[in-house]
């Protein structure tokens, strides 16, 4: 933006910035600002540098993004505490109570098992599979090297990109509770807490989830135990057609900068603000982010590759050039 | 023992002590110094005080206690975090196969579903159920007061007293890994680590329960993830026969110091050191303890009641006297 400024005097577009401090706790402050539709924030489109590139030096725009409900699953046994010799046998254990419920809402496939969840699941299109089906991806390296696992899970007969960007899952996070130093000691935890979080896609809209959840959770609890599904954070899912401008210029510049066809994924992770414009402001986001796959992302080592820094910059300027013609 | 020396000049029996300092974390060391039967804990018998009365003022003989054995399940799935968003859907998530794993031990009736884990199981004899139906007990004030719980849950059409003290049991005590803070965080972590024990009943082996443990997790072990069954500590059921003249003394001294017919229980506790003097000793172990059901075992607020410690005092005091006689 600099770099324009000072060879051309001006910028080719206007541009404003938002900045979203709080994208990893679910953003509910900056949608309640976008909500009262300030004029500020009047728009043709939004630019989120938020994602990721499909591979090194393959330039890559993101059309679609899941959704995160993240809620907190608090089972509650007795008031305190127990021995687990004297009341081992009698006693309801919550530790215990909480891996039946989330066994219950999803099975050993990956299938989530919690009613009604898969109504609104719209498949992605031939045409977007047979884009997926030319990426550059050898899966062998993807689970051992990237993911550093012995091998991928999830739904049978489903590709893995349609598993981790078009499908829902549901994911624990940890369970808090009860003893678990070092050694040996023999409590029935009085509580438990698990933080779960399910991801949403297609047409699957945020409240039903959450009730269509809550009722799960609800048939699944145990005898001797209460069960409550806190929400912690809701955010919708996204998807936008690519056959828009504001797209096809992205498209054009990343292509003048990598020197390569831009490439069109989804993306398993979630950005609130994207669904909260496109809700609010009725306008569509363009996804150009400069991550990469091997950064770690949230992940002990996260990093960012500095040459795409440059070129990101490189790529944005060559955008509001294309936008301005 | 002191009063006794002061009042007489001298002990009626010859007294040896043994202090157990390890109890809680599987007394390891102390086996292992039993083990080499030194001539100084030659004995005909020994006395135990760490179980408890079954009501206070009601004195009590505990002849049997369950065996516990404490593992650590580890469960290794990528090798390090993963993003939920990004991976969600085909990454192996540790936290889920715990929760597969533990539900596959054990089902919601409390039944344990390791195979062969019954097999040794003896049940009570029918003189000792009659004697425990006798047992003043109120089950609603031991479910609401004592533990504080809503209900009683655990193996349908088995008596409590034979759930808590005869039966084997499985608990999870806590599960450690991923994220349990405050807030949001979507990681799906490398690494679930699930403080589990077992306890035993009558002619269970502790090698045998161990392996059958071991090949059960193996079995229910999910797809993507590794599974380690790291035992912590193994102390074996034991279970005294009443008609001998150590406990019949006991009795005895008992009903001096309380006033009323002693009653014999049996406590789903673990004791390590009993079994230690069966097995290598080859004597009794009279437990006649002091403790009462609303203590608060190794809970937050655990008490002792302080006139029981003098009537302790003046039990094995009296004791003594008749095993002199």
């Amino acid at each position: 933006m600099e770099g324009l400024l000072k060879t051309t005097g001006k910028l080719p577009v206007n541009v404003k910035f938002l900045l979203e401090g709080e994208e990893e706790t679910g953003g509910e402050f900056i949608e309640a600002y976008v909500k009262t539709k300030p004029p500020r924030l009047k728009a043709d489109a939004a630019v989120v540098c938020d994602t990721e590139m499909f591979a090194p030096e393959l330039p890559t725009i993101c059309i679609g993004l899941r959704g995160l409900v993240y809620y907190e699953l608090i089972v509650q046994g007795a008031e305190h505490d127990l021995h687990s010799g004297i009341y081992g046998g009698a006693a309801p254990n919550p530790m215990m109570a909480v891996a039946e419920i989330i066994t219950a809402l999803k099975d050993r496939n990956g299938h989530i098992q919690i009613p009604g969840f898969y109504d609104r699941v719209v498949p992605p299109s031939e045409k977007e599979r047979e884009a997926w089906a030319r990426l550059p991806f050898d899966e062998k390296e993807y689970t051992e090297k990237e993911m550093g696992a012995r091998e991928l899970v999830g739904e049978p007969g489903i590709n893995v990109f349609e598993r981790t960007w078009a499908r829902p899952t549901l994911e624990v996070h940890g369970i808090r509770g009860g003893f678990t130093g070092e050694g040996a000691k023999t409590v029935i935890p009085a509580r438990a807490v698990a933080k779960i979080s399910t991801r949403l896609v297609g047409d699957q809209l945020l409240d039903e989830s959450i009730e269509q959840t809550r009722a799960a959770v609800k048939a699944a609890c145990p005898k001797g135990v209460t069960a409550e599904l806190k929400l912690i954070s809701a955010g919708a899912p996204s998807l936008t057609n690519p056959d828009n401008p504001f797209i096809h210029a992205a498209a054009a510049a990343l292509k003048d900068t990598f020197g390569k066809d831009t490439v069109y994924i989804r993306s398993g992770g979630s950005i609130p603000i994207v669904g909260v414009f496109d809700k609010y402001l009725g306008i569509p986001s363009v996804m150009m982010g400069f991550g990469l796959p091997d950064d770690n992302l949230h992940a002990p080592n996260e990093k960012f590759h500095l040459p795409n820094f440059y070129r990101g910059i490189e790529a944005v300027a060559r955008y509001l050039e294309i936008l301005g013609n």
